[in-house]
């Protein structure tokens, strides 16, 4: 049980070290090498877990829908509402996730490594949780739950990549709430849209929820310097 | 007066070939030599133009929104929306356009090169194209035109992605037609909502427009073999 537990350990220290060299560099500058120094693992140990920088980026794309983790809310739209604010959030503190990011979007990323699969299960795990809205009927009878999640997924991945150009991500958290802004209207009943909650500092409220120790910290970071 | 356009066509056809190799390769992977085999012009005649590879790229990048042209309209929104249209439409067909979006989008372009400046340009662009709209009384009294422009280019660099990393893409017109679906109940006044035309197939409508020959062709590589 140690023995497994400390594989387990080793195994997201690799993926983390992965995650941060990737997207430092990106998947054709990365080496096994950068991400074993980083790792501080042995060499066998990565190679037990990982045998081709391939399936090093294929795990790091893999673990990327998970940072979409959110607490189970009655309305279905505030919850994907959530995991849009959660996932901006974390995108400003962990290079795992940001690693992922950029191996889907990089266009160097080789023909080998699936860049589609991410954009496919959040495509999934969305439509599910929009499906489940419509069936306690929060949205109009126009929404096609399939098109509207295909669109937050593209649009998601545009806005973060061109805050991350403009301010180096400073700004996403009030882009997500232009977003929905002008989307809520077109998909929620009228009658949900005042209880719903997106101010762009949902993020920060949403990961307070789950640990209020660390979001406490990615607050204070949020704030500049001298205001607080 | 010859010397002139012939050094106008030398640029244009190093810039093409630049756009191409650059789409093709990344910014990291491409090579002064690889354009001039490209090009097929003379050492000397892309170094006057062009003393480097970064100053190749910014061209480029700089070159993107001129891909924005459309004929003016007496609606500046529709406007907007033939914009879009007519860039996704392009995308398709013009390598030096998709350079652009990929040194552009591509975290591995080096922080000489500001890859922040295409998405400036459509920004003014747009902006300008929507405050007028506002001022012929357009848009809602709630809509911010520089919050929807700024969703705007960022949703479609995302859209464009995801259609590129799922379907090479083939599906860009109809995600732009879910996008502009979604967004305008938020923006334009309902009395001009049936008016504005934001199907799938307006790219192609508002390209055959402006050169009817060769929009056809365009036409006929949208349609899969054997369905014509």
């Amino acid at each position: 049980m140690a023995r497994q537990e400390r594989a387990i350990r080793t195994r997201r220290m690799i993926l983390e070290a992965a995650g941060a060299v990737f997207d430092e560099h990106g998947y054709a500058s990365t080496t096994i090498a950068m991400v074993l120094e980083r790792a501080e693992v042995t060499k066998g140990a990565l190679y037990f877990h990982f045998p081709s920088k391939e399936s090093l980026a294929q795990a790091v794309l893999a673990e990327q829908v998970l940072f979409g983790a959110v607490p189970s809310r009655s309305s279905k739209l505030q919850e994907v509402i959530d995991m849009t604010f959660a996932v901006g959030q974390r995108l400003r503190s962990n290079a795992l996730l940001r690693g992922g990011v950029r191996l889907a979007v990089d266009q160097e990323t080789p023909s080998g490594i699936d860049r589609g699969e991410p954009f496919r299960q959040w495509s999934r795990r969305l439509t599910a949780l929009l499906e489940r809205a419509a069936e306690q009927g929060e949205l109009l009878p126009t929404v096609r739950p399939a098109d509207t999640v295909d669109l937050l997924v593209g649009a998601f991945t545009g806005i973060q990549l061109m805050s991350r150009a403009l301010t180096d991500r400073a700004d996403l958290a009030d882009r997500l709430a232009v977003l929905w802004a002008h989307m809520l209207p077109s998909i929620a009943v009228p009658g949900l849209l005042p209880g719903l909650d997106s101010r762009a500092d949902r993020g920060v409220r949403v990961l307070a929820e789950i640990d209020p120790a660390r979001a406490g910290a990615e607050a204070e970071e949020r704030t500049p310097a001298g205001v607080r």
